[in-house]
């Protein structure tokens, strides 16, 4: 009988979760629909459900120690999840979800969000492992961002610093945010965020890319980069403005809190190269000299499969081990 | 007999220093010039021989324990100072200070920046006494910065965090500065930088101010200052665009580290409201709603007099307390 926890990724379509043990083994996953209710009563009673389901399969095998949650706007220091954009049960208010889960399963639980959780996934179980200071930017949907300080995760004052994707770009006029400001760093870096550059670019060069033929609603950061690896140059100029603006807001990053490595982690960080190398060389532009080639922007050594669910876990073992 | 430290702040051009007990009284201080020479060794016998004198002036009451550091491009990880611009003796190299002075004076000796050692005085004598999560800003000749997260200064991997005063502010053909860069925050926000506003001002309003009379080596943040009390309109214009521009370099930090509360101190900051108010109306317009109105931005409650050696008293008890 060993001991295992729970590890659960709260996504905006799909809630995955896994059990998984001390040296990040996922013994069995499953998922349950997130988008399905506004009600969150109803939403919990699927995912405690199902994941009742899969500890007795487990049967004696394992004892589960925790739950640990990684989910948009979660907030370690609260415990809640709060005012989540793209959850409905969550959209309006701020869901107590620890102490919900803790009366369920008699275990501690503890909840934070989804980069904070994939940084802590990167130290315990991927290419942080030796690393106390480093910072984790996660790049699909929005930009999040973990930051790790002295092998612990910067929660700050209110529990939501490494909120990067909100840091400026551009003060008048910038693009319009989720947030309600403009101009935020995750409007131009990010999934959506290449794709508006796409369509600046067309604007600008009336066309002249395989990329016209998509609508704004068609088109992904995927097809992006195919069309980049066939030379399409409204592609190669897109990823090139967006890892000049990404590797200036790093370069601020790094002035404030001084990381030994970057890891980029996400859907957007998939086109590898065609991102990191302007990356890399306008941070260097950018940066202090005792910086400058001195700090890797690598890409995450996690597979994309488990990391949200071992990132999770890894939040739980983390506090388990606090006791 | 009761138990002291030394504090000492190295400046540009004086080094002043104290002996400093538990509570922050200052029991005895002096100073030695900085500037005279640009041997370290010589500096160092001076130093040495002049707080020798004080501790012996100090008989048998008190008890030295250790010594504590801010100096400019301290680094506390390293024990050094490092290619300091503004110092003659340690412009091209690296200073071990700590363990020269070790040494000398046979007990611990730790070394940090000035702004470091600032924020280190305001959490132990200053308005941090109850705050974990917090950020100083030293507005002087630069713009330095201490930040604090769970009640230990943010060092980061090489000893350099909290260099906010070299994120950019302005991409192309941006003010130089003594960094190599150009368009850093503190080209802007800092006593030389509101000075470089007016000049731009004077140009744009072709004069029409009383700062028209003042050449570029004569005017001061202290005129400036005085000129807004007046009314003079360059006089507020520059610090309202200097305000504006540290609110949004703020609004930065906060998406970052999410401190409680940010002190401003130094002789940029002795203009209070001017520069106090814009700064607070801009890092409210450019912050994320969780933050809005959330943050306090106060002047340091620490006099500006000791402060420095206060600090540097403040960073070895801290280092004592860890023993």
């Amino acid at each position: 009988m060993k001991d295992a926890v729970v590890g659960i990724d709260i996504g905006g379509t799909f809630t995955k979760f896994g059990i998984i043990d001390r040296l990040g083994n996922v013994l069995l996953e499953g998922s349950v629909p997130t988008d399905q209710t506004d009600d969150v009563n109803v939403y919990l009673a699927g995912l405690t459900g199902a994941v009742g389901k899969a500890i007795n399969e487990m049967g004696n095998s394992v004892t589960i120690k925790g739950v640990g949650i990684g989910a948009p706007n979660g907030n370690y220091k609260s415990g809640s999840i709060e005012f989540a954009a793209n959850l409905d049960w969550a959209r309006d208010k701020v869901v107590p979800l620890v102490s919900l889960l803790q009366e369920h399963f008699k275990v501690p639980v503890a909840v934070t969000n989804d980069a904070n959780a994939a940084a802590l996934g990167e130290m315990i179980y991927g290419g942080a492992k030796d690393l106390k200071d480093f910072v984790l930017i996660t790049l699909g949907t929005g930009l999040g961002s973990g930051v790790v300080v002295n092998g612990e995760l910067l929660y700050g004052h209110n529990g939501f610093a490494g909120e990067v994707g909100h840091i400026r770009v551009v003060k008048e006029n910038g693009r319009l945010c989720g947030c309600g400001l403009r101009g935020c760093l995750e409007t131009y870096v990010s999934a959506p965020g290449i794709k508006r550059t796409v369509f600046e670019l067309l604007a600008k060069y009336n066309g002249n890319s395989e990329l016209s033929k998509y609508s704004f609603d068609q088109l992904t950061s995927e097809i992006i980069y195919h069309a980049a690896t066939r030379g399409d140059k409204i592609a190669l100029e897109a990823f090139q403005i967006t890892g000049e603006i990404l590797g200036v807001k790093l370069a601020d990053v790094v002035h404030v809190t001084a990381p030994e490595k970057i890891f980029v982690f996400g859907g957007l960080a998939k086109s590898g190269e065609y991102i990191l190398r302007p990356t890399r060389e306008s941070f260097d532009k950018n940066v202090l000299t005792v910086w400058k080639g001195k700090v890797p922007i690598e890409l995450s050594k996690l597979s994309e499969g488990n990391v949200a669910i071992m990132g999770a876990s890894a939040l739980i073992w983390q506090e388990l081990n606090k006791q």
